[in-house]
């Protein structure tokens, strides 16, 4: 809960899933909430509340000196807010839209010139956690208006965390753990495609995947040693090879294959340790095929 | 430590680095054991440990009733040990060698014919595990010839494990968890491809992925409720539908492509879950994708 002093009015733009936790979390905290969304209705459970629905998002961010943007893409960001630049200035823009790390920096660009305060975030939870003392977002931009506003930013959710001056690392951080859960999500789906084949059931193996999480997956990717061999372009290795991780995916391509399931997501893992097989680093670590993952030095 | 009734000779036939560490645990238990390799030399360092080097793999096979075989491929399996079928009949034959679920149920049934007792094995550890009490080895064939060898077996690794009376099944577990651990490996290391772009070292990104792995990606794989609703064939949700996750999946893709970043392992992913918004799953759970991993239902 904000402290008195710290209470002002706020305005919500955008009220999807995510903007309507956001309204609702400021006016749970005493904050005079004003809201506004392009298709009507989506504000009446949040006035039942408490919160004023403008008519227009000019009038919505008339009402308060910071307003909180949560919409579909930076696209309708710039759409709705670049004609109102004029009357944005001197105001705190804290934009909690996705979008890509680029489209953050150049968002915080235009606002820079128009003098508006900016911080673009990075929401790392679900709708119904905003405002739990887990739910976890991250921040960038100048640190001077993050310290500012860190008590109402806390509202919605206990673990704010600011990342960088660079606006884009927010958005940035997301990618990366997304991408993190796609790898491992996907990899347990078709492990589970493939238990189906022997009528192993995902009950059956959840005791192995899970010991298989913590104590192999999760220390693997966690180990500081590993982090600094990352960041120090290090890749000698006495474990597990580039030559072993090659045949080993082979391995699960051509079983796959045998069991008729696709693992076509696979092929261009094994592209890339081939690559750097034939390039002469067999004796190498696997993580080595970060190299050929952009052509950029 | 074996007791000394269940101490008898052992044969290990491949000394390759985990046939070396399997040898090795079976002198230091005490067993009389006697070695064979294809290329000469290996056994040299385990002779000086007591071990009975033999001249060929018949050889070894004589000297004991028990046998445990760790070989390149099930091929080279069958070419040593089918023209000794018949002095093998009687015997036990452990087989710890690499393959497919399909490959070890036909050596198996190869085995039966032969009056062979057969057992076949995968090592979820490294060499230097071996004889650890965290060394995970699961074992499938008739649960009879694991429960009197169990001793005998425990003495390479203290999780020792017997799963299926399907030979094939080892092996089946062996690829699912391999295929996890690739996919968040994987993840992990486009994750950083893309921070280098941001100039954030593996090193600051380390207790964002930890938190993530602990309290984000295991929980989401390891809930029982999960493994129920992929068992039951559900996939309603009520956190993140198909559409979030095309949506996310193609945001990834192209904020890569814009950082110069290989993602192509991402394009079967979302390609199976543009399918399955297409068939109007959009509003159903992310892992209905595993309908489009198989053609066989």
């Amino acid at each position: 809960m904000a402290t008195n002093e710290n209470i002002f009015p706020v305005s919500v733009i955008g009220l999807g899933n995510m903007g309507l936790a956001i309204a609702a979390a400021y006016l749970k905290a005493g904050y005079p909430t004003t809201v506004w969304n392009r298709s009507k209705g989506k504000g009446e459970r949040l006035a039942a509340e408490g919160a004023t629905v403008a008519d227009t998002h000019a009038e919505a961010l008339a009402a308060s000196s910071v307003a909180v943007v949560c919409l579909s893409t930076y696209h309708v960001v710039h759409e709705l807010l670049e004609p109102l630049a004029g009357e944005l200035a001197g105001k705190v823009l804290i934009n909690l839209t996705s979008g890509t790390p680029e489209e953050a920096r150049r968002t915080a660009e235009w606002a820079a010139k128009h003098n508006i305060a900016y911080l673009d975030g990075a929401i790392m939870a679900i709708p119904p956690m905003i405002g739990a003392p887990e739910a976890l977002i991250f921040y960038g931009g100048t640190k001077a208006v993050f310290d500012t506003y860190e008590p109402m930013l806390k509202v919605l959710g206990g673990s704010t965390t600011y990342l960088s001056n660079d606006p884009g690392v927010p958005l940035l951080y997301d990618l990366a753990l997304l991408t993190m859960m796609y790898g491992a999500w996907h990899g347990h789906i078709h492990a589970h495609a493939m238990l189906k084949t022997g009528g192993i059931s995902a009950a059956e193996f959840l005791p192995y995947a899970d010991s298989w999480l913590r104590y192999l997956i999760t220390p693997l990717l966690t180990d500081p040693n590993g982090a600094k061999a990352l960041d120090d372009e290090n890749y000698t290795t006495d474990v597990s090879n580039m030559n072993t991780n090659k045949l080993a995916l082979d391995h699960i391509i051509r079983t796959s294959a045998e069991m008729d399931i696709n693992a076509d997501w696979l092929t261009p893992i094994y592209t890339l340790a081939a690559q750097k097989v034939e390039e002469g680093y067999g004796a190498d670590a696997f993580t080595r095929i970060i190299e050929g993952m952009t052509s950029k030095k």
